[in-house]
């Protein structure tokens, strides 16, 4: 081949796809930080009204910002819908001006596709350790430089669901050069029980912020692809910009504006993770197992050198949860919250291991 | 706001998102090259059957492409699957070394995302005029210098219907440089009935082409959003590489599958496809009107001076149809194919105007 392939795209391992396991009857999934429940009835309903109309292009985003800007008390044109949150990353780095000197800042120990990502769009990444296990916001607003484009914050952070709150973030937001963007890509928000949860939204007006958040987690829309940013509207309108028509398929659309009016279904999936934070909190005390106490739908848990190896060994008992060697803890694993009998059977599982 | 928006970002037009209409009973949406047919009972019970999972992270991309590989006696590695053809353009930009002086090259007339995107990953554009409504291979080949990084093809060309043919391609890829990409766009392929319909996969392995196809066109599943590119497997993993995780949704997988199965559904589109084209050669002649002949399921038809009002006035009679303005004829409209009475109610409208 003699195709000049750029060279931040060369560096990047090649994946072929995954193939799809633990979606078929008597797996237990409790890798990925997703909604044990499938949608309401009233969601199920929507997308069946849908499906005789997938043979047309996509519409629906106007009114699911319509539905967002009346849920949040903004405005339509505060919003941008994204095929998820991995667009909305992809929008961000695509909008600010940049070459391969400028860079982004990330936490370490983060999800994996804001690296990801800014090596596609050919940025620098620097990378800012966790200070007991939480964002550092201090060393991170230390490491911005005249060469810094974007802070990507996930807050609470996956995979120790650990949170920074209100006071840190106002610190740090009035540190920030004004020429930098932060992201505060905020997917699990909705499971935050701590009343200092940052309230960043008051921030889109005054300072270049852009807040994420997404259909796939609370409100357990995963498999659709929706996410949304929230910002001032100028900002916004360049990200709109940089994105593609019908990057957002029919079915999600419809499915995320029923989703965001179904309050019931959205109580009943926070009470089921908070209880199921109790269950397992009582469960890995009296195990004797370390484990960091949670703002998300999902726990961190010490095992100690076995920890590969008791995924596997989940794995071949059909209990999908996640090894955390990628995330820079080689002894820990992350369990996502599922239903309480999926809970109880993955420590039943779990004991017989440790 | 005072931060540094990419130049190529900013002197794109911002258009928030459009209303969704024409989606509602009653009207006649002959404007975007739909498949008129919704999708299949097997397609829509395949759908129906992967409901109950959308709040899991989608999976079936792998599967996808062991089908398609089936489909076509190729290897799974030489496919990638986009978030319809619209992800694919981006892979390719992306993947591409290049720098602001570098560009690609389009046919003048074409579908717009090529030069959007385009400029959104920062390359020049040069567009090359068609040659009696066809794309003008001669002329691109001419127009190829050392900073031409890709060039696109779309065959049969939207918006005129028109198709090159296999010799004409043949001597085409043998004159351009080893460097250069050649994305061949053929949503529209299932169509074609012209038997010198270019061959395209046997160029593959010695040439840097790849090749696009869609399930929104033939296929029905516009609102699903998926499409794919066939190439060499080290070319293809390239564009893998450039991809988010999770790009194409469950649904969309698990209904691609399903139609690529379904042959029957598939000669009855084009039977129908092939019906409409006679029926709208033999009216648009009785009514006097010039129309392109068409290897696609559309056709262009000549107005003259009130071709933008005839549009605006079918809208108002619910028969959306395409002006062709932006496209660079002012004096046209397209019409998709639709149903046999879609079909008819739009000559009758069409009738009562001109």
């Amino acid at each position: 081949m003699k195709l000049s392939i750029s060279d931040s795209i060369k560096n990047i391992p090649y994946y072929p796809k995954a193939l799809m396991y633990g979606h078929e009857e008597g797996w237990v999934r409790l890798s990925s930080n997703e909604n044990p429940y499938p949608p309401s009835e009233a969601v199920l309903e929507t997308i069946l009204d849908a499906l005789s109309a997938v043979n047309r292009y996509p519409g629906g985003e106007k009114e699911l910002k319509d539905d967002l800007a009346a849920h949040y008390g903004l405005a339509g044109d505060n919003f941008v819908i994204g095929n998820g949150s991995n667009e909305l990353i992809e929008m961000s780095l695509r909008a600010m001006k940049h070459d391969s000197r400028d860079g982004i800042i990330v936490t370490e120990s983060s999800f994996a596709f804001y690296e990801i990502a800014a090596k596609i769009y050919g940025y620098t990444v620097k990378k800012v350790p966790l200070k007991n296990l939480t964002t550092d916001l201090g060393a991170i607003a230390r490491a911005i430089d005249d060469r810094t484009r974007i802070v990507f914050l996930n807050n609470p952070l996956n995979p120790t669901g650990t949170m920074y709150e209100d006071r840190e973030f106002d610190d740090f937001i009035r540190s920030v050069p004004p020429d930098v963007l932060v992201v505060v890509d905020e997917a699990y928000a909705e499971f935050a029980q701590n009343p200092q949860f940052p309230g960043t939204l008051t921030y889109i007006k005054d300072y270049p912020v852009l807040i994420f958040r997404t259909f796939s987690k609370a409100y357990g829309l995963a498999g659709l692809r929706v996410g949304y940013s929230i910002g001032d509207a100028d900002l916004v309108s360049f990200l709109e910009r940089t994105k593609q028509p019908f990057s957002i398929n029919l079915i999600a659309c419809l499915a995320a504006r029923a989703a965001l009016k179904d309050e019931a279904r959205l109580k009943k999936v926070l009470d089921n993770s908070a209880q199921a934070r109790s269950f397992y909190y009582a469960e890995l005390k009296a195990m004797g197992l370390e484990y960091v106490p949670s703002e998300a739908n999902f726990v961190l848990i010490r095992i100690g050198d076995g920890a590969e190896e008791i995924t596997r060994r989940l794995f071949e008992r059909k209990v999908l949860v996640r090894f955390m060697g990628s995330y820079g803890f080689p002894d820990c694993i992350r369990i996502s919250f599922g239903t309480p009998a999926e809970n109880r059977k993955c420590i039943e599982e779990l004991k017989k291991l440790t």
